[in-house]
């Protein structure tokens, strides 16, 4: 049984403008699960430098950096690892002793899904978006081995310079080439006034290799719905947010949770859809 | 049922030289008693300025202060309360919305217990000590309106600045009088080295009023051991110590628990000898 809060329980948080509860939820019933000592809770704040001063002050174990935190972080904290360095954004903070370490579990997560997908580093893709979160699965992409690839973004400066930094084209619109990797970063297809659109092209969908959504919620979106009634291989954005999140509880307890407790954490996070919606099984 | 923790729950805190855990259990334990949304953790911290300053960035709803503290937490909160400007200790944050106030609940308790016990304030007091806890004490019997007092100390300097501030008189041993309200606020009686000495002689304590010790553990000193052997009223240090957490509690909840919630807190938190020393049927 998971022990009474005390002085050894370790504290993990998150920082974002605007908090949610799937992060708390998540990680708090993987605790009870595997009997850790620890508790979760995310916070907001309006003072990003006295926050972090904080988590290193009150020995806080681990932070979950979200919007619009991840670059202004980075000189408020002691070192950065390669995930992070390599795209100049952090999502995770660990403190070890005092130092606080920056990650970037979102392009650990991209990473790991292109691999366990198997998916051949030869295949063109074509991405569509030019913020933080393109930067970090354009770089996952180049560090795959991916040699071929297209940037779409309507911000001609953001996609130009996202694609020059790593070796890649831009362009303002959609090509019509087929057996392409389509991967969307932007809202398109997500809750909200963009739920309804379509980040691709149908053509394009129903002539690609793989389709990769980073929109989480909904689990299934218009795009990625498309793309499964075709037939195609598919990474979801609710696959990318949980292993994302996993990532983090491995760097913050040095435990792999087993795809069983993710499941069963997820359900509880997140409800059905997004636990219905994880190859789990692929683990 | 208490919800499960989430960006809304308040994390409540303390910050001290080695925390413990009974202040964790008696909170958690109350806010599960009274469904409330809260947590509660001990922190220790080498860096203070940074740990208040991670206080008011995070929005953690208290702190309690404890030992090496007390005075130190005073320049980096904005306003004191009259219960910790009367000595100039903090033993309790509460952030009003990023407004950090200081209390002292050490001094509320104590002179919530002169009051409960209906000690008649002419009667002359002898107070055994000089330090920070002295001095709450001290103010408390100012304040509760005792007029005839003398602080027997050992530290002379120390003994005669309480004694000249609070307008009493210092004294280097022990009077021979009797009628007095005895007050210890040394560790004499306290469990570990000084565990079995008596912190005043026994004829005094046969012929004193009241007796009234700080030292909260073990619940039962020899000091009061010796009172009760001889039927007078005593003040435990063990109803001091969940009193004034009480008290830290209304102040982060704005809840004050029944007599019976305490009870099973306390039970929970400090076990039954702590429990059965508390004098709740007086509430």
């Amino acid at each position: 049984m998971k022990p009474p809060i005390g002085r050894d329980t370790k504290l993990c948080m998150s920082l974002s403008g605007r908090p949610g509860n799937a992060g708390s939820r998540l990680h708090n019933r993987l605790y009870e699960l595997l009997d850790l000592d620890y508790i979760y809770k995310s916070f907001s704040t309006t003072d990003l430098p006295a926050a972090i001063g904080g988590v290193r002050a009150l020995g806080i174990r681990g932070c979950a950096i979200s919007m619009p935190f991840k670059e202004a972080v980075i000189p408020l904290i002691d070192r950065l690892e390669p995930s992070a360095q390599a795209i100049e954004s952090v999502n995770t903070i660990v403190n070890e002793g005092g130092v606080l370490v920056g990650h970037n579990t979102d392009y650990i997560a991209a990473r790991s899904l292109l691999a366990r997908r198997e998916i051949d580093p030869a295949t063109p893709f074509l991405l569509r978006g030019s913020g933080g979160m393109a930067r970090a699965v354009v770089a996952a992409l180049r560090d795959s081995g991916f040699t071929d690839g297209t940037i779409v973004a309507r911000n001609e400066e953001a996609g130009r310079i996202l694609a020059d930094e790593y070796g890649y084209r831009w362009r303002p619109d959609m090509p019509d080439q087929g057996g392409l990797l389509l991967v969307n970063v932007t809202p398109l297809g997500m809750e909200g006034p963009d739920s309804t659109a379509l980040a691709f092209p149908e053509t394009l969908i129903g002539a690609c290799a793989i389709a990769f959504d980073v929109v989480a919620q909904p689990p299934e979106t218009p795009f990625l719905r498309a793309a499964r009634a075709s037939g195609k291989t598919v990474i979801s954005g609710a696959e990318v947010i949980v292993l994302q999140a996993i990532e983090q509880f491995v760097l913050y307890t040095g435990i792999r949770p087993s795809p069983a407790q993710i499941r069963e954490a997820v359900l509880f996070a997140h409800g059905t859809t997004t636990a219905d919606a994880l190859a789990l099984s692929a683990d």
